[in-house]
């Protein structure tokens, strides 16, 4: 049959870089097999704000079956890459296995606790929908049982919450729980004494979000601060209990939640393939994002590692992801023409976070904003980037509501 | 301090009872503790809708702080109630002790199993927010199971979707399943064969709605079938382990997912009270709504069995629920004055029941309506009954998109 001569793409991750690689390879002479542990593409940049209950998960989730409904030369598996045979060209996903004849390895990051197992074990994260919906969880449950304390020092342990990590992550999540405290939650609580409630922000480095410019560093320290975030700079964590942190000078913090922001590194998969990687366990590959000695196989994304000419270690953000996705699909077209793959270049667009209601730092194009435009900026660009109009349309009128009124959506406790 | 001399009323249960009792007392002289086990009031009716995907749980679920922040005489507290001495007068919960002056128990119902463990370990129910999602789950991960199942047999067991009961959540369930398979699974699992997909109603008794007129039965039997749901009659269940269904004839039915809606038994609390129960574990009171021999204490909604003159028993409503609520904080406050509580009589506001889209039966004011007049009713009384004006306009948005691109919004599969 004819569909034996079309080459097999295999693309692992429905995250930023395997969709764009999928889409991108849309018109392309091949049958694509798109794989992910889960039925649905993850908006990750707004995942905290299914943790601070501005969101809820179907906002930010989008089902990949709908998203590639109308590309014939795609299907979808749900299931998990146990095993890579790079030799005979094999996966090993739901205990059956699928040959290919072009590899793309976009599997993505997760948590990096450091090998601080009490950390892990004890602290929350946000990897994915469940923990993100389990620190919700944690955090309004907090205020429950703050509510009933009769201890104020006990109350105080209660009302600290410590992010770990200045990052972008860590200070957007950081702003918005102040913010939703401040806001929302002091009315919930009219009987809770503001003064108990600690939001904190640790950061192992002297300043706030590295990747970012000077002057930015400095706005985001005092846009954070305003908010009444308490940031602690040079503050190494080196254990928690679950009730106390200890930091690397001794000090120490009585709290029930630690979020950990603080690092990110490539998934397991990336360990079993018997490759070189690099110190958070990205796989090292060509400059062509080629894996080395295996040409039909290119590995984008959180858990890459392209050569670069100016050895500048690239962000684990989803705009280099997408560029690798578009970049490794114009490769693997090239070959099946029989072309030479070029390689890769990261065009910088800039960098934006939010830090609340009213404030966000950007940097596009040289220039540096602060405070409301770029705050605008931010959340036009992100209701754009949202999959689906109606996922749009509904997350523009939660954040359009929770402006207005104060407000915020998910205020639940479910599961236990 | 004046406070003490204040009485003060407990209220357990922050369902349709509860929280209408305790916004009856809102001008009382009282002070009110409300109690609940989550920290939200379920619109528990449209708990099918999250099963089937058609809501999120936020948009059904309602911070009950938030309900009462403008309250003034009304304190909330999360938490399950342990015990109730009725002799002394207290509560326990969390560990400690509450005294009530008077005791509202509006602690609501859970799935009735009939003592069928093997349907309780195996089957699915619909009793909260996690059941629903565990059962959203599920359906979706039949479908991606299905999708790589190469075994036809095997491929008709997975696609095989059972619901016991034909009561209107079986009914609504069954109807709304149906079509979510036919409008929108088909797009998303274009290779799938629809003949390999069923959903089958059962029913003990000889026919659906027993609680509905005749013509309102068959009315609900013909709209179900022309939805292609299957509906077995006379079928009494007898085993389920988790592949196959067993029927007290003989019959079997091979499938994978059992959704049990065939029964409501009271509230575990109940059974500690000591005091005397009906057969479904309901609490026996007075005409008044009072505990016999506890004049402080009323029982209402689904854990709650009065004494009528006609012997009718109830149906376990909302509107029951609600409509006891009020009789019961205005027996309380004629007590405040030295009155006497007057007997609770049951309005029946009429009956309402959707079986998908455009399709719905009706009765009100003694008149039977079914199809599109009753499914426009169905709609807007359930827009307007959901708490929160942003649910509302969520819902409504939601349904209009569903309604017109034949959509349905969260079809995630999340945690294992």
């Amino acid at each position: 049959m004819n569909t034996q001569k079309v080459p097999h793409v295999v693309i692992v991750g429905a995250g930023f870089g395997g969709l764009e690689a999928a889409q991108k390879l849309a018109k392309a002479p091949v049958r694509i097999t798109l794989i992910d542990r889960q039925n649905y593409h993850l908006f990750q940049p707004l995942l905290y704000q299914v943790a601070i209950a501005g969101l809820v998960p179907s906002q930010i989730a989008y089902p990949v079956r709908t998203i590639f409904r109308h590309q014939k030369n795609l299907t979808f598996q749900m299931g998990e890459v146990t095993a890579v045979d790079l030799d005979a060209h094999f996966i090993k996903i739901n205990g059956s296995v699928i040959a290919y004849d072009y590899l793309i390895l976009a599997v993505g990051g997760q948590t990096n606790f450091f090998n601080m197992k009490s950390v892990e074990q004890n602290g929350f994260q946000l990897k994915d929908i469940q923990s993100a919906v389990a620190t919700r969880n944690h955090l309004f449950g907090m205020f429950e049982k703050a509510s009933r304390e009769a201890d104020a020092a006990q109350r105080r342990a209660l009302l600290t919450f410590v992010i770990v990590g200045g990052g972008p992550t860590g200070v957007e999540t950081a702003g918005a729980l102040a913010e939703l405290i401040r806001h929302v939650l002091t009315k919930d609580y009219p009987h809770m004494d503001l003064h108990d409630v600690r939001v904190m922000l640790l950061e192992a480095a002297d300043h706030l979000m590295g990747s970012y410019p000077n002057e930015l560093r400095k706005a985001t320290f005092d846009l954070l601060s305003r908010k009444n975030v308490e940031i602690m700079l040079n503050a190494k964590l080196t254990d928690y209990n679950g009730t106390r942190i200890t930091l690397g000078d001794g000090r120490q913090i009585e709290t029930q939640t630690l979020l950990w922001t603080a690092g990110v590194r490539a998934a397991d998969l990336a360990s079993r393939l018997g490759v070189k990687q690099a110190a958070s366990g990205q796989v090292l590959t060509e400059e062509t994002l080629q894996l080395p000695g295996h040409a039909e196989v290119f590995v984008i994304g959180d858990a890459a590692k392209p050569i670069q000419r100016d050895n500048q270690p690239l962000p684990m953000l989803a705009t280099v992801a997408q560029q690798q996705a578009k970049a490794a699909a114009g490769n693997l077209q090239k070959m099946l023409k029989g072309g030479k793959p070029q390689a890769f270049h990261y065009k910088d667009p800039g960098l934006l976070a939010t830090i609340g209601r009213n404030a966000a730092v950007a940097r596009i194009g040289g220039l540096s904003f602060s405070g409301f435009v770029a705050w605008v900026i931010w959340v036009v660009l992100h209701i754009y980037r949202i999959i689906g109009f109606r996922n749009r349309l509904v997350v523009l009128i939660n954040w359009a509501w929770d402006y207005v009124f104060y407000d915020s959506q998910v205020r639940l406790i479910t599961g236990e």
